[in-house]
């Protein structure tokens, strides 16, 4: 299994990712899930990937081989980021035509869902959140944020917390807490965690980090918000109405 | 669809469930989805039920029906508890065999899960998760809760707070909790929330109410819950590593 959630904020983006890849529980394996596509003073683009991992690195093989091709459309030249998630489509779309029917002759579904984050010279920064048919949604005001893999124990305090005007280091600290309920509830999701920032028109990466289990922050902000929520959970007050109906 | 929850703890049994229906979000109906087999001084038995509304419905039907056979097992004159779990696989595998093949003609899923709660003079109490199949499962020291339908959302916050030693007021205020989180991310959750509890050893059901979404108690700890996570997440410290890697 996969969690990966991409964050849009006035400041920038924020990508986290997992990297548990597994086949089973008896196979499992460790492989990174966000790549970047960067020319620094230009672009900063981000993409991670959830779903059936030989269909997820084709997809990506595709997308580094096109870099090459100087007269074909790629996330290196092309205009905008809409252009990008095009790109990233139509290669979903090229797997899909080349693998899909050899998968659905032994039954494996063509499962591929992405999140792709970054700015483009001459716009602001944009979300996408692609799908195994190469079509996508974009991020908006009202929904800032796309989660891929397995979304639901950390969604509700994305929920809580996110919205344009939070800052880059809140999201950060949002994106972690969210993997942590993710990790705690789904053993296939994993540290280490890759971690990007993108920040509103600086054009490069601004930072990408991969925090291993042990990173102290990660230990700390897990353990504190652990204790935070029995706190919180403790000082709210108990029912007093079920003695009454006894 | 349906979240319903059920603890088990030393202190006894506490069981909730929404009582939203729907079929396709234009067509949406309130069904409460827990009922209870009580014999006052004897047994307590509290059983709820998720999936298909016509599958869950027919289940139902057919266990009230066996209360007037004297000759045979029935909720309401089995010895244990398993011997309960097993009237209601036995039900489900009845259903199946009556509509399970008109159903597959019509690709309906025979979609139907099942938490059992209660005790019976001579027993603790026991709690029971029972599957389409007729199969099911006990709870034991380790895992004290099942839940049903739309699970996720709700289960992180039971996990770091529920155990065998959890007091029943405490089990009442996580499961409604876990309610509220269910609530907010799956439109098709909602109130009315069945509520019961069933103290250990008192052999009746010691409560049973319904939760309306204007319900005071309900709507102070939704409101405080969220204040307090909301207030938990800007005192964690902020990463300071962001900006060093930029």
């Amino acid at each position: 299994m996969t969690y990966c959630v991409g964050m849009l904020v006035d400041a920038g983006i924020v990508m986290l990712s997992d990297t548990r890849t597994n086949a089973g529980v008896d196979n499992i394996a460790t492989f990174h899930k966000l790549s970047i596509f960067e020319k620094p003073g230009e672009r900063a683009i981000a993409l991670m990937v959830a779903g059936n991992l030989s269909i997820t690195q084709s997809v990506l093989g595709l997308l580094r081989e096109q870099l090459h091709e100087h007269d074909e459309k790629h996330l290196l030249n092309v205009d905008t980021m809409l252009d990008a998630a095009r790109c990233v489509g139509d290669a979903v779309r090229q797997i899909h035509a080349r693998d899909g029917k050899a998968l659905e002759d032994f039954k494996i579904e063509f499962n591929v869902s992405m999140v792709l984050g970054g700015q483009i010279k001459g716009e602001t920064p944009r979300l996408f959140n692609i799908y195994p048919a190469g079509n996508f949604i974009e991020a908006s005001e009202d929904t800032c944020y796309f989660q891929i893999g397995e979304t639901k124990y950390g969604k509700p305090i994305i929920d809580r917390v996110i919205n344009r005007k939070t800052h880059l280091e809140r999201a950060v600290k949002c994106g972690l807490i969210s993997m942590d309920s993710t990790i705690r509830s789904n053993l296939t999701v994993s540290p280490p965690i890759d971690v990007v920032v993108i920040r509103t028109d600086e054009l490069r990466i601004g930072s990408h980090q991969v925090i291993e289990d042990e990173n102290p922050y990660f230990h700390h902000i897990r353990t504190r918000w652990g204790d935070s929520l029995g706190q919180a959970f403790l000082e709210l007050p108990d029912p007093d109405w079920i003695q009454k109906a006894g």
